[in-house]
Parts: structure tokens; C-alpha cells; sequence
């Protein structure tokens, strides 16, 4: 069974993992299932024997993997990220079981890079991290022993995501470009601007507010085209409060 | 979710394992499918404060392995036993992909005792081990990378075996509230208004910008709470512009 050409858009985003036994670990779970790209944001102990141990044959995956000083820096160039989570959280964005979010990975996997975040070993993705994703993702583990290992999680994704891959019937790609993190954050900057100047701001608030707006624009995916509307609204509101001024 | 009956009758059957972490990791890979039941054929080095280590939460588990002197006895009592096994054409048993698999597994577990069954770290399970079991599955692996590590592969059979036992996800609608037509309508309406004002609107092609927004919005499907922020920010942003005149 070859690897679909979509799991070579996907990498795997490790944020601020603990142990670097489980960086290997996770390394071999993500080549056994074709899946070779390998970010690790602020890893504790890295690069690590123990890490290359774990590999086993995937230690070349941990030797290329990429080390980055923030989620930012790792989602960039991206055009879908999933979270990694067990809990449910009310002020969340769009949660799905794995097995309903692994065709939606592949499909946006056709269109662009997409990434799977999987936060610490202890605590999982904070809420900062997990507003940097478009959907959530949950594997139904049993209630009363939820918490998967980091590389067994990692294993469970990349598995799920291959047969979604292999399943999937061959579609053709939109004929959109959707934008990519990089312009979607200057927008989300832009925005927070804007509404500062508009005094709509709450300043005691300001946090709630943007997190409700980027869930609603999670859930729309915006393409290219859409922020640059959204950016020219955005500079003629500044253009109209700065004549007032 | 809780755990189907079926995962009850299920047992975790790990033949000569070398590595007593590997025997932890597949009791914690187990439990947190809600998998309970660990039969140990000849372990290399069992007890083992490395498997207790390893397997976290799943210490219970671990105790209360049986350990058996040959496959033989570990099977006792089943009705139906499935060997993991990486792809093979020599073999002539029924061989399905682990997905495929699955119901099969869930549905005899509902009639009695169930046992998946795992070989040696490094050679998988023998031919004398394969002929007693009357299934054999397989995980699709890239064939570039087909070796998971034991407890990886217990994670992932347990885990399709867990989403098989659960019946078909029923995931409760979010408890929000939708914005009906016409307060999307007067949105739109302010937004259009708003746009006029700013200068932003091009008077010669107004419907065009007006429908590229709207087209967005409806992909995000907006609720009411978020229809009133955003007439909040265009309020804030006409009171701006009137100040300005």
C-alpha cells in the first residue's frame, strides 16, 4: 500500500514535550503510518539519546525534525491546523472524534500544509494553542483511563489519518486559494488594531473578544482573497478614524 | 462514552516479549480503550519495575496479568483469537486489514471471550502461533516503515476495536444559539451601510463585495451572540465616522 501523496503535506507539531523518549517514539509512530515531517516547539531535552533510542528506524525523521520557539513559528506556511485534545472546553472552536476529523485533514492536506499539534505529556495543548487551530480533534479513549502516552496518541492520529488517506476518494482540489496562518494572524493583528481605535475594544476584555471573533473566522476558513477584503475594510475604518483625530 | 460490554471479554495476549517497558505501555495502550484483560505468554523478564513504570494509570493492569506457560493456555476459554501480523503473502489463513477486522472482533466478543494476540518485538508471531488463531490483521503501514513497536500496536488494534464496539458517535448539537434569517439580513444591511460610510464600498460594484462577504459569513454559519458583536464593532465604527463630519 503506497503512501498517498496528501500525508506528505502533514506534519506532526510536538509542543514543549517532556520526555525526549517520547519525541522517538513519536517519530517511529508517525513513519510506520507515512507521515515524515517532524516539528518540535521548545522540546525540554533535545537533541537526546534517549530520543534517537526510541526512533529506531525513524531516526532520520528525528534528526530533520524542525525546532521552533513558538506554535506561530511551527504553524507557518500552514493552511489547516488540527489540536490534539481529550477535554471538551465550552469557549471551544469546532471538536470532533479523530475518526470524523481524519477525512477533513486529508481533504485540506490535498489543498496545503496542514499540521497536527499535540501538546505536553501533563497538561496537553494550552487554550493559547489550541485558538492557533481550525478544528479540535479527540480520540475516544475510555473515561476512566482517558490519557493516552504522547507517542501512543501520536500513533492513534497518524494511524486514523492514513486510513482516511488510503480511503479517500481522489477529489479534485478546489479551485481556491485558501490563506495561509501567516496572513490569517497579520488579519487577526489588524483587526484587534482596528477595534482599539474604534473603542470597541473592552480593554479589561480584550482577550474574550478576539477569541470569539478568531473561532468565528476558524469556522468560515478564509480564503486569500477574503482577507485582503477583509484588510482593505479594515484600513478605510483607520483611514476614516484617523481623519477624526 | 462509556465502555461497550463487548471490550469485557477481550483479552491483550503478548507472546515471549522481550522488553518489560513494552508490556507496561501495552497495558496503559489498553486501558485507555477500556481493554482490561492482559495475558503474558513466557515474558522474558516479568514482574518488572520497568513495566510498572511504563504503564502510568495501568498498574492494575499489569498486576493482574495472567501469565502463561505456553499459547496455548492463554487462549483457553476463547472462541475466537486474531493474530497482528505485518502483511504476508505466504500465509494462507484469512487475512483482513485491522479496520476490517474490527466488527468481526466486536461481534464475537458479544457471544464470548475474544483473544488479540501479539508476537515477539522483533520477529512477530511464529507460524505454529499464527495456526492457532483463526483470523489473522494487519495494521496498513507504509511499506517503507511497516514495524510498529508492540505497544503501538496494541494502541492501535485496541483502539480500532474500541471504535468499532462504540455504537455509531452521537455527538450532542453544541448548545448554541443559531442567528435567524433576519437577523443575519440586517446584519448584512449594517455591514453594507457601514462600507458606504467608510469609503470602502465601490459605488460602481457594490453587490459583488457585498456577496463575497456574505458567502463568507454563511460558510461560518454565525450565531446570535456573535451577530450582536459584530453589529457592536460596525456601531462603534459609524459613531467614529459621524464624529468625523
Amino acid at each position: 500500500m503506497n503512501t498517498p501523496t496528501s500525508l506528505a503535506n502533514i506534519r506532526i507539531v510536538l509542543s514543549h514535550t517532556t520526555h525526549p523518549g517520547n519525541i522517538g517514539a513519536a517519530a517511529r509512530a508517525m513513519k510506520t503510518m507515512g507521515i515524515n515531517q517532524l516539528y518540535l516547539v521548545n522540546p525540554l531535552h533535545f537533541p537526546d539519546p534517549q530520543a534517537d533510542a526510541m526512533a529506531s528506524g525513524a531516526r532520520d525523521i528525528v534528526q530533520g525534525a524542525k525546532i521552533c520557539a513558538s506554535l506561530e513559528e511551527a504553524l507557518r506556511g500552514t493552511i489547516f491546523a488540527v489540536g490534539l485534545t481529550a477535554r471538551r472546553r465550552d469557549l471551544s472552536h469546532e471538536m470532533r472524534w479523530l475518526h470524523e476529523a481524519a477525512p477533513k485533514i486529508v481533504q485540506e492536506a490535498r489543498l496545503g500544509a496542514v499540521a497536527l499539534v499535540f501538546g505536553t505529556e501533563m497538561s496537553g495543548l494550552s487554550n493559547a494553542e489550541l485558538d492557533r487551530c481550525q478544528l479540535l480533534a479527540s480520540i475516544p479513549a475510555d473515561p476512566a483511563c482517558s490519557s493516552l502516552n504522547l507517542a501512543a496518541a501520536v500513533q492513534v492520529t497518524a494511524y486514523e489519518t492514513r486510513r482516511a488517506a488510503l480511503d479517500a476518494p481522489v477529489q479534485r482540489a478546489q479551485d481556491v486559494a485558501l490563506a495561509g496562518f501567516d496572513e490569517i494572524e497579520k488579519f487577526y493583528l489588524h483587526l484587534e488594531q482596528t477595534l482599539h481605535a474604534t473603542g470597541f475594544l473592552d480593554p479589561a476584555e480584550p482577550k474574550r473578544l478576539m477569541r470569539r471573533l478568531r473561532r468565528l473566522f476558524a469556522r468560515a476558513r478564509l480564503e486569500k482573497e477574503e482577507v485582503n477584503i477583509l484588510r482593505g475594510i479594515l484600513k478605510a475604518v483607520n483611514k476614516n478614524i484617523e481623519q477624526n483625530q
